[in-house]
């Protein structure tokens, strides 16, 4: 592991390192707030995925996280959104709605894509290992929240493995690739044609056949989203969750967007809901 | 006046506008938050006004002031840091520290930098009275802050105009561009040779030449900020504050550097700060 920048950052530490990343087989760059607990006692960890286009920064500058994360002594993880390097395969048309900067939170099983996109793995099994590895957290108390194709990342990494995380939330998630023009096109690519394959990556999918195992849910979208009826379709997760008995909370937030102007907005919020859960 | 976006954020919205700037000779972009308290009634202003290499984004996006400004009632303009456009001359070389994004708040006096760079008279006079015109604001309810050079902007236009402002603050600011290469170097260029032309944009000779009217002054400065020593130079406002009896307040904050990090730890602070002045 290599530290590029450690800034005090209300009170904390704002850390970005770089480390080779064995499942992407690629080196692979990534950000952690430490708040100043974490100077003397391990402290519970959220796992924040970001969405298409992005990297390990976004949430890191605008999101404006640090100053309650620091009270609430929680650190907070920030990893890459896909694979990155010149030998990581791209999108050919250099779209950005898929390849680099659009991991989709999938393992793929196609080529090109499977030599280095396994975010699922990356993010669910090898990043926590190496944080815990790296620095004073308590692995056993760990939340996930994301934004976008990183709240659908949020939402299938946590419903795949309820037992590593105790709460997991989302700002304007796409809550079903099997249903949007993003996965279709990200999954076609990524998994292949036979959508039944499509499934262990489809929140809505996996809230019905989830088992006795129920995380504490909380989404968050912006009513003004502009993918929000093409892309996002919360009501799909909303009568999965239904149908399953599988109690979620989904709030329409009247008037905002898709930006990250919306993501500060109610990060607080965020914050104190995973609290309640890692500090039990 | 155009409407550039207008973006819900923090209950309030986030308004980004361009405008003719007739001091500048020129089209500006500028940025004002406005809290959700303007839909019925005039709010308090604060100005701010950025540094070296930054435009009108930089706070807006990374200092995560607008749940306390919303909370307060108070709206935050955010003007770019020099007149733009491709008719604008710009540093030869295209260094950051001159020229494009780099006005220094003067008006410049030397060709061919006196055609555009009125950075004083937009920021005291233009751009106030646009946005009274435009906006649901108090404009006997004003306030200042910045940061670097922005930060030296803040304390010159308040020191220079206490009769306008209520209050000011900065973070980082440069205090005596007489004393450091950043302002040898664009005062030189905006004003000439002649060194006692600079006084009147030097916070130290300013607040030594005070008249009766003193203002409520904070200051925060990162003790591990790199261009302490070489170009800030606090001490020097500290002592100047001390030879006049002028009352400031400056602040070492232990292990903070000079980014927008040390901003986004100390806003509240300084929003508080002048909140009770401009509540008055």
């Amino acid at each position: 592991m290599k530290i590029v920048s450690n800034i005090k950052a209300c009170g904390g530490q704002q850390i970005q390192f770089t480390h080779a990343a064995s499942t992407l087989n690629c080196e692979m760059t990534c950000s952690i707030f430490l708040p100043q607990a974490a100077e003397t006692e391990a402290v519970p960890v959220l796992y924040w995925l970001s969405g298409l286009t992005c990297n390990d920064q976004n949430f890191v500058t605008k999101a404006g996280a640090q100053k309650v994360a620091n009270e609430l002594g929680m650190a907070i993880v920030c990893p890459d959104t896909s694979p990155r390097g010149d030998n990581v395969a791209d999108d050919p048309e250099g779209a950005w709605d898929f390849g680099l900067g659009a991991g989709f939170y999938v393992n793929a099983t196609q080529s090109p894509w499977q030599e280095h996109y396994q975010m699922h793995d990356y993010v669910s099994q090898e990043l926590p290992k190496h944080i815990a590895q790296h620095f004073n957290v308590d692995a056993s108390n760990v939340s996930i929240s994301g934004h976008s194709m990183g709240g659908h990342g949020a939402l299938t990494v946590a419903l795949t493995h309820p037992e590593k995380f105790k709460s997991v939330s989302a700002f304007a998630p796409i809550v079903s690739p099997l249903n949007c023009p993003w996965g279709e096109k990200a999954l076609t690519n990524y998994l292949g044609g036979d959508r039944a394959q499509w499934q262990k990556y489809d929140a809505c999918y996996l809230i019905e056949h989830a088992n006795s195992t129920q995380l504490p849910i909380l989404i968050d979208q912006g009513s003004k989203d502009s993918f929000l009826e093409e892309q996002l379709k919360p009501h799909l997760l909303e009568q999965a969750a239904q149908s399953a008995s599988y109690p979620i909370s989904l709030r329409y937030q009247e008037g905002y967007d898709h930006s990250y102007f919306f993501i500060a907005s109610f990060i607080e919020e965020h914050l104190r809901f995973h609290h309640r859960f890692l500090s039990q």
